[in-house]
Parts: C-alpha cells; structure tokens; sequence
C-alpha cells in the first residue's frame, strides 16, 4: 500500500509537464498533505530532484540510476505485467522468489526485481552471474489457464520482448535471439531466460519467467568475458534499467495476449526468426540420444526449432542444447 | 540413521522364522550390544510383541496396526520406490513435504507417509479427506529423466498399481479405475492421485506423486458417502495399511522401470483398460470449450481417453474431467 501510494505520486509528477499541487494529490489519492510530504521526502533522499514551490506544487527535475518498487511501478505502462512489483535490494535468486510468492496465491502479472542476486540460477540448475547495480534479474509471476505443454513457447515469447526492447532503445546494436532463449548483442550472451512451473500434468499452478540481463556490466570475469557482454560494454555508456524492465513488460503483455488467443507461436514465427541467430547457421544438436549437425532454417508453430539434416531430411527439435557454429566457441 | 538401524533389526526378526540372537545382528549391522537392546524396547513400546529368550535371542511374534517408518522400511520389497520413507504421525500435506523434501535434494524414490493429513490436496486445489489411523496418505518423489508432457502417465502407473495391489489383495472387490486417476471399490471412490511437478519446459526438476487411499474408515460424511467408500466398508473388516503400502511400492516400481524403456504406455493400455470403468459406458467430457458425450473405448499409448461420438468419429481426451454415466451422481 505504502508502495503504491509512493509509485502514485511519483507516476503524477513524473508525467505532469507543470507543477502538481500538493492538494491535487491529496485529492487524487485520497491522503493526507502529510503523507504526502512525507513521499516527497522519501523520494527526494532517495536521489529524486523534486523541486518543492510554494503555492504551485512539486515537479521532478531528475530521477537517480537506482531501481526501486515505486520507480518501476510508477514507469509501468501495461494492464497487468509488472504492474505490482516486489524489489529487493539483495536476494538469493528472483526465481525462487517469485515460487514462494506464486506459492502464497500472488497475482498472475506480479514481478519480483532485484538489484544483486547472491545465488542467481541459469537453465538446469547452472549459475547466473548477479552483481549488484549492474544487471537486471526479475521474474514474472503467470497464472495461465492453459496445459502444461505450452509452458515452453512462454520463455520464446519473453525472449523476442526483451530483444524487441533492445533492438528498439539501442539501434545501433546488433541483437539476436540464440533458440530457445539466449539474447545476444554482437553474437555474445547479454541475457538468459529461465522458465519454471509448478503443475500438475493437464493444469498449470504457475509459471515463473526469470530474465537475467547483462545491463551496465564493465567487465567480464576470464572465462565469461568470450561468450558474454553487457549493454554497456557494447554501447560504450551506461543505461537506464527501468527504462529496459517497464518495456519488457510492455512487449511481453501484449505478446501474451495474443498467445492466448491461439496457444502456439503462429503469430510469432515471422519476428522470432528475424532475430533468429542459428537461421541459416550450421547447429549441432546435443540430443540425449546423440548429438548431430544440421542446419537451422527457423522455428515452427510449436517453437521448435527445424534443422535440416545433411541427408536433406528434417529434425524439429523440441527441447535441449543447440550449438551454433561460430557461436560461444563451437568453431 | 536411527530409523534405518531399526527398520533393519525390525526387518532382521520379521523375516526369521528362528529366534535371532543379539550377538547375530551387532554383527550385521556394525551396532553395540546396547544399541539392539536399546532398539528391542524401543519396538516393545511400540507394541511389537517381540519375545526375548536367553541364550537364543529374539523372536516377533506379533505387530501392531500402526504405521512407522521403521514399520514399513522393514517390510518394502522394492529397490528404490519407498526404500526411504518419512514418517509423520500428522501433516498438512504429504504433497507439500514432499514437494519441500524434493527441492531440498532427496533421492528418487523417497516416501512421505502421514497417519493423518490436516490439509490434504486433491486435484486442482480441492480437499481430501485425511482422518488419522484410518487411511493411506503417502507422497512418492520422482525424479524423471524424461520430459515433462510424460508425467501425465505417471499418474495412470500409479492408478494401476494401486488398482492391482486392491484387487491382488482383496479378491472378492471389484476394482476398477475411473480415467484418469481415481480407484474404485464397488463403483465406489476408494482412492485418489494428484500429481505435481516443479519443471522447466523441457526438464522435469522432480515429480511427486500423492496417493490417498480410504482404507479403515467405518463411515463417511453425509454428501461424500453416496460416492466414496472405504475398504473396511465393503470388506467387512479393518485391513493393514502397511501391507498396502508395500504393495503398491512393489507394483509402483517394477511398472516404472518398464515405462522408463519406450516412455508411453502401451505396455499398460492392456491392463490399464481391464480396469477402466469407462470403457463401453457413456461419458460426458467437460471440456473447456464445450461439454460433450460419448462412448469411451479405452486409453490409447499416450494415456488419453479415447471416447467415439454419436457421429461416429473419436477424439482423445488428454485431460480434464470426465463423468461416467452411473457414477458418482451422473445419471
């Protein structure tokens, strides 16, 4: 509630061109002149340039680089996406925060984001590198009434938003999906995607999508710095991690939303394999049953991934680890 | 390591048919002199009529209708289904500790087992039922190499063995299994399988399957009476719980590692289908889009139901409900 009252009068000045009054909020939100000085403090020792003039109101000057709940609240233009969000300074890992708060009955839509992640988690149970300041590591709480085994099109979905939103704020960069779910600039990883459910076989309980986005990193560690880049390394300046999370959120809504009209990615096919770095690429396909090299030529309606084998035949391969020739060392 | 060490000795003299000398199972089991004794008493309080001769050693000559994990450890066949099991005289859900004893890293095969459930889940989110000393609520930890869209089956495997244990156990009974996942006695529910999963799209984390079976209860609530029953009901006497159990470990496991070969079921329509109280009756399929009746057939390899039309045409039911014409209130 708190939150939300701060995210309110933060939302008002920010998207007012004039002074708001204080009264104005008071009336808008039904509180008290001093709780809404009260925000205004809050706001302004937390790095908010908010001029205060007597008898015209408050108006925002600048707003400071840090995330917080009311800053993205207050940034949010969607319907339902991210439209409660859980901050954190610190935690162990969004995902599992998000499990917990799916678990006590939290709303289909609400985002767990935190500023450093002590235990970051990637696919399979590997790791996410999560320092503080630096990255983006949120996860999206989905209630969806479908079957289970549409869960998989859900980390498709979030990965052409998140590439959408860096290819439409950084024009210059060159970004690409790696399927199913790696985001590239300049072919090296900038951000991975981690969908997890609790269901039972024909019934969703919830899905969490976890995205983990190489933001305003400077360095790499050995090992890493090859495969990996952050958006800062590659622009040449720091960015604005709101700005990247609320339009995230905005392409992720409006995509889910088509989604669920159809339940598969029909609709998607033609955006997903323009971003699509394997197209067209030599992929060895690490199949549990053994590996073999193809080529990709795309994804189908299911979003799997069709790779045309050298004997001219087709593999539609649905799930597992895919090479790219050139691509994070697979020379 | 406690339960262990007893469920052994317990184990050692259950399957004596001589008296076991105390000297014979410090030597078995690497324990002192006064750790046996220690265990003997502990068994006699528990009301295991275990007789103690000098010179010669111990003899069970009766046990208790209690459930213990030393109880059932002592008595399972099996080589990994139910060869641990967790014993809680009272919880709020095998599912949910089991759930919980799964992310916490326990082994493949693990059983919860509770004497009695304070919140015990159906499928859904609805309630079941769990009345202390009177039945069988026992979650099972799986964790699947395989994909997520085969769990579904496992909730048929399990159905199967209960359905097998029942009638191998009770000839007299008619057994029969309502697709998918209910077991009935005389037309009657007897008991229950939810299965959950904690999955990524393409990578099972674990699995857990919650079996509840009515077994010992002498009457029902008034509204769950005329469609639920117990053993003891229509058998006309209490039964032992742990027999049971063991049983449906036993069948549980040995229908595991063959589904495990071909990952689908068509080594169990066969048995599966002489169970299906579906088969060759009407059925009215409440799917999402629109109800509709027909005749059901039987199961095809993935498990679904196949119901055949008035028109003449069939479909495949994967999930959802699906009522039966004459059971549990659908005339």
């Amino acid at each position: 509630m708190a939150v939300s009252i701060k995210a309110d009068i933060l939302r008002a000045i920010r998207e007012s061109t004039d002074y708001v009054s204080g009264q104005e909020l008071c009336d808008r939100y039904g509180v008290s002149r001093t709780a809404v000085w009260k925000v205004i403090k809050q706001l302004q020792a937390e790095g908010y340039d908010i001029e205060a003039v007597n008898n015209r109101g408050y108006m925002l000057l600048s707003y400071p680089d840090t995330l917080s709940g009311s800053e993205l609240m207050s940034r949010m233009k969607t319907k339902w996406a991210g439209t409660k969000v859980y901050f954190r300074k610190e935690t162990e890992s969004t995902n599992e925060d998000a499990k917990y708060l799916a678990e006590e009955g939290m709303d289909h839509g609400s985002l767990v984001v935190a500023d450093a992640q002590t235990a970051g988690k990637g696919r399979r149970g590997r790791g996410w590198e999560s320092p503080a300041g630096e990255g983006i590591f949120m996860s999206l709480i989905l209630r969806p009434d479908f079957s289970p085994n549409r869960a998989s099109m859900l980390t498709l979905l979030m990965a052409v938003s998140v590439a959408e939103v860096l290819s439409n704020l950084y024009q210059d960069l060159k970004v690409n999906i790696k399927w199913p779910n790696d985001v590239l600039i300049n072919e090296k990883k900038v951000c991975g995607i981690l969908t997890e459910m609790s269901a039972e076989p024909d019934f969703i309980h919830h899905v969490v999508t976890g995205v983990g986005i190489n933001v305003n990193q400077s360095s790499f560690p050995e090992g890493i710095a090859d495969i990996a880049t952050s958006i800062k390394l590659e622009l040449g300046e720091r960015v604005d991690r709101a700005q990247i999370i609320v339009g995230v959120m905005e392409f992720f809504e409006y995509y889910f939303d088509i989604f669920r009209q159809r339940l598969d990615v029909s609709d998607f096919v033609h955006i997903y394999d323009s971003y699509l770095i394997n197209r067209g690429r030599e992929v060895r396909v690490l199949d549990p049953k053994g590996e073999y090299e193809g080529k990709a030529e795309g994804i189908n309606d299911k979003g799997e991934l069709i790779v045309r084998l050298p004997d001219g035949s087709v593999s539609c391969v649905a799930s597992g680890e895919v090479s790219v020739r050139g691509i994070y060392g697979y020379v």
